[in-house]
């Protein structure tokens, strides 16, 4: 593996990562800055374009192995990113830092995905590194306020957009979930753990039963981060698939949080939504 | 039909009933308290015991017999009640009062559930008509506070109770639905206008499918009023379906707002509860 030599002034940057597109695009925006990196690639989870960059594999309960790897590496500074799936604990093979950490490691579990991250990221400065987003890193991952697309939300979007946010909003203290989908000016579906593709699916399914009466690519899909969502780790996120489901669900287009919501796969995603003649925007709107 | 006499001074109760149990309660209630009804039976909707007492069976679109009949019968105070399926307007075949009142019609329509059940109780009372709540007339219907069956919730239960009246206060003001779902201390659905019957099936297919591990009968349903609602026309409600579909889903037990909430068919709903093990209470700690 070539790798720039270790800049005591910048040190390692080292990238925790999940599977998708967000984890080699924080590697390559940090490599384009000039800043060492090592990937730390979670088997089975982690795109293989990582290996791109110099990297390791690390398998779920190498915790032992991963702090003498990140030792080894000069790491300073971490990005924990990308897509996991919640560890099945019955087909782990844990090593000796693991059973170490294993009180520790079952406590991060406890709680809503707010707490459990939080909990990630405190296991990991409480050990000396610095945690950091993968949005700091690679900034043009967020979406900025304003059309993202080719298509513009009409007035009759701009109040679904509202109404969504609202009730964003208003679950925003309870770490629930961060989407909601609101139609003819009325909040239709809110997002608890099922995720925001299934609540997408859900809209789809009422729609087509004739639950739900509505013009052809009528509503909003609104996403926005919770108030207290520790961004460094855990910002919402919405890509290609997320533009397919909205299709499916005959919405009109798709509102995010500006500067507080990733766009995974950005030409992809706005390409699709052009391509359906859905709007894409970044809203400021979501604060009180 | 025989019928009390009417007593000028205790006008007719008129009962425009949709399906299920509520109105021929209604009626009973009204009947034992020695007050004249008549019922005013939605054909395809209302339940045929509403026969037992004195009725008129009335089509979607009958609106000028509706009101031709409400003067008839002496009508001065009425209660709307019972379930309805939102008509299909294309299959209405509408009378002269309907045509005159159609541009009414239609604008009780627009807008979330509050507001067309709000328009339709001023469509009535413009017309010099009283609107009273099922609960006025009948208030067994009504969830006390306290236990309803046999079982009580223990520490974690009311821990989930707290967090979906949390969650259901934070929906409160959206004219959203009016039910949550907290397991394990966290809320993981939230009801738009699927219903809660619904939501509770999607509980139960993300812990079939492992996306929720819970311990068997664990988790609460939290049933509440939205602050704005018109109680007297849109009480929220549970019935022996619900329970049904809690036990599918896994949960421990069902938990509603005390004074706001209906419990359709008492005697099986809480059989139902006491059978499955599942408790059953009337809570006050929804409002703030």
């Amino acid at each position: 593996m070539a790798r720039p030599a270790p800049d005591p002034a910048r040190p390692t940057l080292g990238i925790i990562a999940g599977g998708g597109s967000v984890p080699p695009a924080v590697a390559r925006a940090a490599v384009a800055a000039g800043r060492p990196v090592v990937v730390m690639a979670i088997a089975g989870e982690a795109d293989s374009t990582v290996q791109a960059f110099p990297h390791h594999w690390v398998r779920w309960g190498e915790i032992g192995r991963l702090f003498d790897l990140l030792v080894r590496e000069k790491v300073g500074e971490i990005v924990i990113c990308g897509a996991v799936n919640r560890p099945d604990f019955t087909s782990i093979r844990v090593d000796l830092g693991a059973v170490l950490s294993l009180p520790k490691i079952l406590s991060l579990m406890v709680g809503g995905d707010d707490t459990v991250l939080k909990n990630v990221v405190r296991f990991f400065e409480d050990r000396g590194y610095a945690v950091t987003g993968a949005h700091a890193i690679a900034p043009e991952l967020v979406a900025a306020a304003g059309v993202l697309g080719r298509h513009a939300p009409d007035d009759a979007a701009r109040l679904d957009v509202a109404r969504g946010f609202e009730a964003a909003r208003a679950l925003g203290g309870l770490d629930v979930g961060q989407a909601s989908i609101a139609v003819g000016g009325r909040v239709v579906a809110l997002e608890g753990i099922e995720g925001t593709d299934e609540m997408l699916k859900r809209v789809a399914d009422l729609r087509a039963r004739g639950r739900l009466k509505a013009p052809a690519r009528s509503g909003v899909l609104v996403k926005a981060a919770k108030p207290q969502q520790d961004l460094r780790v855990d910002m919402p996120t919405i890509g290609p698939r997320t533009v397919e489901a909205a299709v499916a669900a005959g919405l009109g287009g798709i509102a995010v949080e500006a500067g507080r919501v990733m766009i995974v796969d950005r030409a992809a995603t706005v390409a699709a939504a052009d391509a359906a003649r859905l709007f894409l925007a970044g809203v400021d709107g979501a604060a009180p």
